[in-house]
This record gives structure tokens, C-alpha cells and sequence, in this order.
């Protein structure tokens, strides 16, 4: 069902709010890296998150001091075709897991001092099949995007989104093969590691769901609706809520990348926020960033997803934050610079 | 000068003594790894670094909590040939810095919770300039090797290696250029960023000093002797000091590793418990790693050298050590495993 006007107008109005880096903390920045004990551009790509930081956070000495990760849960009825190797149950039993302590991301988190937080969306509710109908309706869709957007709001420095949801690659799957065409097998990958009939079941929903929604894929928010899953819209708006108030945000793996490649699709700028924290052997997540203009930051083979990839990349960043904040200086150590 | 005896006899003996990753350990962190709560596998690399972990320190719940960065400096006497784009004296302006807390690897171990601890190699000595003569007599060289295994020894449960010296690209480009071959410019680089004439003086003094010791070089022990530094000696020294007392050794970039191809030379064993820090675009690390048969943890684009990478490559090891130990299994978190 369509809400009065065209469908999520009220998410629309909100992109050409996004703000754009600070260039008065970014020239802040590179002038203070000119100046650090080291040769210029030898951290590399810690040098260019410590610009990223600065430009987003608006702070000419950017931080890493309050990370968080936000990962967000939802279970999806394509999951009946038998499309994942565990059962539906373990959506929420990983919840109970994240809140006690026990998975890889709070272990990742802890390493770096890194917050996290587990929002669950209507687990007992999945959302619905996609080869028999819409997942969401649009009210139901928009309102898990507001809800992703105020999950971010309680603030932090540095954003990292992740998910949990038994069947969510193959909605991701869906997703980026409405977006970007080719064949529904070019997308899908063997998720937490199905056997080949189910990676061919994987196929057929995928083209199933696909050719089902075919007259509606134009609009990337119908794609969202139609093929994808409450975290992976809850993951939507989360993104542009930390574009709106400046946090600098990591993408996780292939699902949370799904929910982007919406946002990119609407608008590249969107992700201009956004770096991918790592590359993930999972079906085309490399493609897909590609699509996204995204070089990760890591390639470590993990294909856990909640969140744990950028998890990881908290440390990369928090180095990247402490290096640019706490050198010295050439001046200041009396070290003599370049020969002339 | 050569001692009695074939050269470094010494330090030859050693090589028989080095022991293997512990069949024990590694059993119990493989068993408990397939009870995690995450699909096999899915952790990717984090999953090899915790084996590699146990297999080394001989524990069945391996650690990253004590973690050294150790950082050699030395001087160069190849430094007079104008290959390098900061004066000698920086070696030593570099050293305080690293005592002060001001260079960028004492942020990135701030970062992790690493030590950090810098050994000066007779800085107002430098090596001999090898185009000239051996950089070192036999029994210089050895004791600087003895050094570099006694630096270690005071414990650390990760050891990273890293230098300090200016010049010492041009060292290690002559050392992978008399183990490997080709020409020099196939394994010069730009260093601390020198332009194309100080390029040119690299590939010619790389050039120049082969060809003086050509036929000294089927040894790898002469090949460090003759175009190797004090850092370059202590490293090798470290490196094989952390065999012996099962000590995971993360190695950094393109100095680091030469040392590390002196011993690959002896015997590519030698480097089991080694894993490669990270990527640097400097020279032709690339095709050492290659040559080594390690595949690196990072690729930041960081080519500073001090052990950087080998520092931030400690966030990874750390968050594969705290996953291994503190996640949850299935069992314990009642979470449903793979459908049968």
C-alpha cells in the first residue's frame, strides 16, 4: 500500500539536507599532517581516514573516542525456501547472544573500546516473502528507516552498521541484482555456508522475487520495500542519519552494503560518508563495491557480518585518529626535514 | 675478517634447534573454533591468527596481552651517496622522537596496548658503505645478531619487528637484489620519497655494491654482512630469537623483510612462526613477500618503516585472540546449530 504522494517522500526530502565535508577542518588536517615526524603520504590510507574523520566530524583534531556499533536484527519469510543453512530461530538466539556478550562482535568491539548496540525489528514478524509479495509494506518500510535513524542518534564519533538476519543475503542478493541487472547467480553467494541445492534454491527465490517485482524496480526505495528485509532498511536510515548529524560511518559486509547500494541508487553522494571498513568473500561483495565506488579497508575473508568487519576497522581507525592527534611535529621534536 | 670456522657458525648451530607449532594446542583452538557461534570459517583470517597464536605460544587459549614492538636503528654509510631524502642525522633525531612518544608507531601501540622498545645500534658508527667494502666485519655482524636475540628475550606473547635508518631501503634493496636477482631497479624504491636523480644514485650504489661482492653472495649470511646494516643484523637476530622461545612474530615492511629474507635464505623454515604485518607500496615489497610466501595482514599503503605496520597489524591479532576466547559456543549460548 502507497501512502498519499509518492512513495517515502518524506525520506526523499531529506537528501538534499546532507551536509558536505568541513573544509575548514579537512585544510586543518592536511596542514597538520604536512607537519608530523614522518615522510608525507607514508601512513597512507591512515592518512586518509584521519581527513575523512576531520571533514565529517567537522573537528580540525578528529577523534575516535566514542565508536559504536550498531547492529541491527530481522528475519525474512524467504527464508521458508530454504535458502540458509540454519534455522530462523537463530536470528533471535544471536541477539540473546549479542546482548550476553558471546559473539565475535563483542569480542571485536571490547578489543577497541568500541559501544555496541543490537536493535531488534520485530523478530516474530519476519518480513515477508518476496517471491509471494512486497517484504514491507511502505509504512512498515518507512517507519523501520525512521526507526534505524533515531538508532544512531544517541551519538557517537565514529558509526559502524552490521546486521543479523537468517536469509538477509539472500535479500541482499535480491537487491543488488534489481539494482544492477545481470543474472540472479552473478549475486548470490553461499551466505553462512549453503550446500549447492541450496545455493540453487538461493538462485530461484533471488529470480523469482525479481521477475515478480519487475515493473516496480526503478525507484531504488521500491527495491528496498519489495526485495529487502527490516535491517536492511533500519541499516538505510542509519546511514543517512549519521550523513545528517556528521558521523563518519563504516559499512560492514555484503548485506550492509545492500542497504547502501539503495541510498547510492537514489544518490551517489549519499555514501560520501561512508567507508567500507572490508572486502568479504561473500558472493559479489566485491562487485558491489565496485558499484559503490568503495575500496575497503580490509580483506581479512570474513563473511560473519554483524557488524564484525567494521568492527575491525574501529582499530584501523583509531590509530588513523591518535597518529594525526598525538605526533610530533618536526618543529616540535627537532627533527630535521627534507633535504632541499 | 672471519672468525675461525666457517662464518657464522654460531649462529648456524641454531637452525636445528628451532621448534615446530605445538600439534596439542593447535588441536584444542581448531575444536573449540568449529564450537564458536559463527559459521565455520566465516572469520576468516582471524581465524588462522589464532591458530597461528596457539601453535606457537604452545596454549590452547592463545593471548595477545603482552605484545612488544621492537624497533632497531643503525646508520649507513651508503647514506654518502645521496640516496636518501633526510640527512643522517635524522636516524638519531628519530630515536628520541620514539622516546618521547612522538613518532607515529608509539601512537599505534598506544592504540593496542603494545610496548614499545627502541634499541640504538651504535648510530655514530655506521655501517661501512658497501659499495666500498662489507658493511660489517664477521664479527660486528654477529654480535649484532646476538644483540638482536637478546633485545627480545625479556618476553612479550606477539613480538613485531621494525627499524629505524636512513638509508637502509638502499641496504635492503641490495640485499633482495643479491638473493633474488634481476636488476637493481627491479627492487629499488623511492624510500622516504626521493626524486628521480636520488632515484638513479639508489639503483647505481644497489648496482655497485652487488658487483663488488658477487662472489661473496651464496651466502645469505655474507649477503648481510656486506650490504646489510646494524638494524638489518639485530632484526635477523630478533627474528629467529622468537623462534626459539615460540614467540608469534609479526614482521613489518621492506627493511624488516630483508632481514627476514636472509633467514629465508638459510632456510625458508625459518620463518613458520613469522606472519607479514602488512603491504608497502615501497619498492618491490610486493614480490619479496612473494618470494617469502607470506601473504600480508594489511595493505594501508603505510610505508614509514618503525614497525608501523607491524603495530597495527596488532589490532587484528588482538581481536582474533579476544574472539577465540571470550565468544560463546553453541552449546553455551543455546544457539541452534547448522541444519542437519
Amino acid at each position: 500500500m502507497s501512502l498519499p504522494g509518492r512513495p517515502f517522500d518524506d525520506f526523499r526530502a531529506l537528501l538534499p539536507l546532507m551536509p558536505e565535508p568541513d573544509p575548514v577542518a579537512l585544510a586543518a588536517v592536511r596542514k597538520r599532517d604536512a607537519e608530523l615526524t614522518k615522510p608525507a603520504g607514508s601512513l597512507g590510507r591512515l592518512e586518509e581516514i584521519a581527513e575523512w574523520l576531520a571533514g565529517w566530524q567537522s573537528k580540525a583534531t578528529p577523534t575516535c573516542d566514542t565508536p559504536l556499533i550498531a547492529v541491527f536484527a530481522g528475519n525474512h519469510g524467504v527464508a521458508a525456501h530454504g535458502v540458509s543453512a540454519y534455522p530462523t530461530s537463530v536470528t533471535a538466539a544471536m541477539v540473546a547472544n549479542f546482548r550476553n556478550g558471546g559473539a565475535a562482535v563483542n569480542q571485536i568491539c571490547a578489543s577497541f573500546g568500541a559501544g555496541l548496540r543490537v536493535f531488534e525489528l520485530a523478530l516474530e514478524v519476519p518480513a515477508r516473502d518476496f517471491t509471494q509479495g512486497a517484504a514491507m509494506e511502505e509504512q512498515e518500510c518507512m517507519a523501520t528507516i525512521a526507526f534505524g535513524m533515531e538508532a544512531v542518534a544517541a551519538g557517537c564519533d565514529v558509526l559502524g552498521l552490521g546486521e543479523m538476519g537468517i536469509a538477509n543475503t539472500t535479500s541482499a542478493a535480491a537487491i543488488y541484482h534489481a539494482l544492477y541487472g545481470g543474472s540472479a547467480a552473478d549475486w548470490v553467494g553461499r551466505g553462512t555456508g549453503v550446500d549447492d541445492a541450496g545455493l540453487a534454491r538461493k538462485i530461484a527465490a533471488v529470480e523469482a522475487g525479481v521477475a515478480l517485482h519487475r515493473a516496480h524496480l526503478d525507484d531504488p526505495l521500491e527495491v528496498l520495500r519489495r526485495l529487502g528485509g527490516r535491517e536492511i532498511a533500519a541499516m538505510a536510515g542509519a546511514i543517512l542519519a549519521a550523513r545528517l548529524t556528521r558521523i563518519p560511518t563504516l559499512l560492514d559486509g555484503y548485506v550492509a552494503c545492500a542497504a547502501a547500494a539503495v541510498l547510492h541508487a537514489l544518490d551517489p553522494s549519499t555514501l560520501d560518508h561512508c567507508m567500507a571498513a572490508h572486502l568479504s568473500p561473500e558472493g559479489a561483495h566485491g562487485e558491489a563495491l565496485r558499484r559503490l565506488d568503495k575500496r575497503p579497508l580490509l580483506d581479512m575473508g570474513m563473511r560473519l557480518g554483524e557488524g564484525s568487519g567494521a568492527a575491525l576497522a574501529l582499530g584501523l581507525v583509531k590509530a588513523a585518529a591518535n597518529c594525526h592527534a598525538g605526533m610530533a611535529t618536526f618543529a616540535s621534536a627537532q627533527v630535521e626535514g627534507k633535504n632541499a
